[in-house]
């Protein structure tokens, strides 16, 4: 396992986590004074100061990318089915745009939450087979621009609103559906907070191997969770043990960014310069 | 699967559901009231009004009991291990005192939240081995009363404070790994708000069969979801679709109650007669 104790070189924050302080040009300003050196931006913050200016802030500040958040909510009603596909396109488009080594897949979970105003259902199984055929569309035009794509199981928690795909197995099993050839157009995003309470967790991260784990998403899990959204915890206040995650996703060769996104209420409260040299001086501790 | 929509015989109330509204007499006073057969009371409510006149009240009523909540919460530190260890012989004796067919376990999560004053860890696997063990030695002595213990799974949103078991399979694996034989003495209580979201739910149900299908519970999962613990949903308030779980069960030949559990702030405050009404109502509704 890479030793982070030394630097963080190997630290890349996603946007998420900063984005009550400010827009994305003032996020990779504060990357720039602390030495950041990647970033996993947020659609919706690109949109703000506009794709091209984003385009120009990344490349000037020097950044990589860890990822683009994020396509997918795939569910939904048949009105709303060309809405989806189509902004799954463009969200191929920014990524490739902005240099990102892939974009990262929240899938949905029953069509009223993930697309408003798609007729309610609470076949969740029904979602599930809507999401495999929806990835497999869309990644027909992510291949077109050598795109890769990355499934992110979301805690069961979320499955209702969120993403119908709540473990690694069940990433992995569409990847193996998908692209049985391991092709690197597909592959998962493993955010701790998600998978640690998993008892396949480690099995399956040694059957994705390196050519299917493409990100790689740190934070914490408090006890108590005060909201199932917005209570994510900074790395070393909860119950995860992070390190032995991490050992066993660098133990298939992953050897990418360790990505923080922290979802935080509390965080969000605080100065950007005080939540990015916490996450540096955690990186560097607990992860 | 059986009609639910011509009366309630196969309404079981848990007493957690009205907890804050009385006593355990108050509450089989009320299930007297509304022709309500059965009850899954806890240990704490019988303590309250002691064992001796539970078994009475519970007698002179009629009822018939669905399981007894709860053992469990097995994890700890070495100090507190005996303690553990007789906390649930007792709850054996009082679940054979008052004729209920199984004891609920809830295994407990990490021993800091388990067993308060144990250690901390983050240990999630040394917890789960913990568990297997420390059902191992409950089943002895559960078997010499014949008092079945039911493994519940629960949501993997309690995976750190309640429990570490969070999968209908990995209970199923502990059961087959201790009662190979299927004796009848170790079997599973399945709540639809624990497993909904699991994609393998369905064979699970099969591979566990009537003989491990010892209980099942019902309530729904809110979007959203305010308070991890305390806001459980009435059925057909949320997103699970019950009828087709309990159909599942029924497949395999459970014929036993449907026992009603919902931890809710919001129902806590109603009065105990609107609560159990609307129960039997959604009973006959949508369970």
């Amino acid at each position: 396992m890479r030793d982070f104790s030394g630097d963080h070189r190997w630290l890349s924050l996603n946007t998420a986590t900063v984005r009550r302080q400010g827009d994305l040009a003032q996020i990779i300003e504060a990357c720039a004074r602390h030495g950041i050196r990647a970033i996993d931006p947020w659609r919706d913050q690109v949109a703000t100061i506009g794709l091209d200016r984003a385009v120009r802030a990344v490349r000037d500040a020097g950044l990589e990318l860890s990822g683009y958040c994020r396509g997918g909510m795939f569910t939904s009603d048949a009105a709303h089915r060309i809405e989806a596909r189509d902004d799954n396109r463009r969200a191929v488009d920014e990524a490739r745009a902005l240099g990102a080594p892939c974009v990262v897949l929240v899938v949905g979970g029953l069509p009223q939450y993930s697309r408003p105003g798609s007729v309610a259902s609470k076949d969740i199984a029904a979602a599930r087979t809507q999401v495999d055929d929806a990835i497999a569309e869309m990644l027909d035009y992510a291949r077109t621009v050598q795109m890769p794509l990355a499934i992110e199981p979301l805690h069961p928690a979320y499955a209702a609103d969120r993403a119908c795909v709540n473990t690694t197995k069940q990433a992995l099993d569409i990847c193996d559906r998908l692209d049985p050839q391991r092709s690197g157009a597909l592959g998962i995003a493993l955010d701790v907070y998600h998978v640690w309470w998993d008892p396949e967790l480690l099995p399956q991260i040694a059957r994705a191997g390196k050519d299917r784990l493409l990100a790689f998403h740190v934070c914490d899990w408090l006890v108590p969770t005060t909201d199932i959204l917005n209570d994510r915890g900074m790395m070393g206040d909860g119950v995860i043990d992070i390190k032995s995650v991490r050992s066993a996703v660098e133990a298939q060769g992953f050897d990418g960014y360790s990505e923080i996104e922290i979802f935080s209420n509390a965080w969000w409260e605080k100065p950007i310069d005080e939540v990015v040299q916490t996450c540096i001086s955690r990186h560097r501790s607990v992860v």
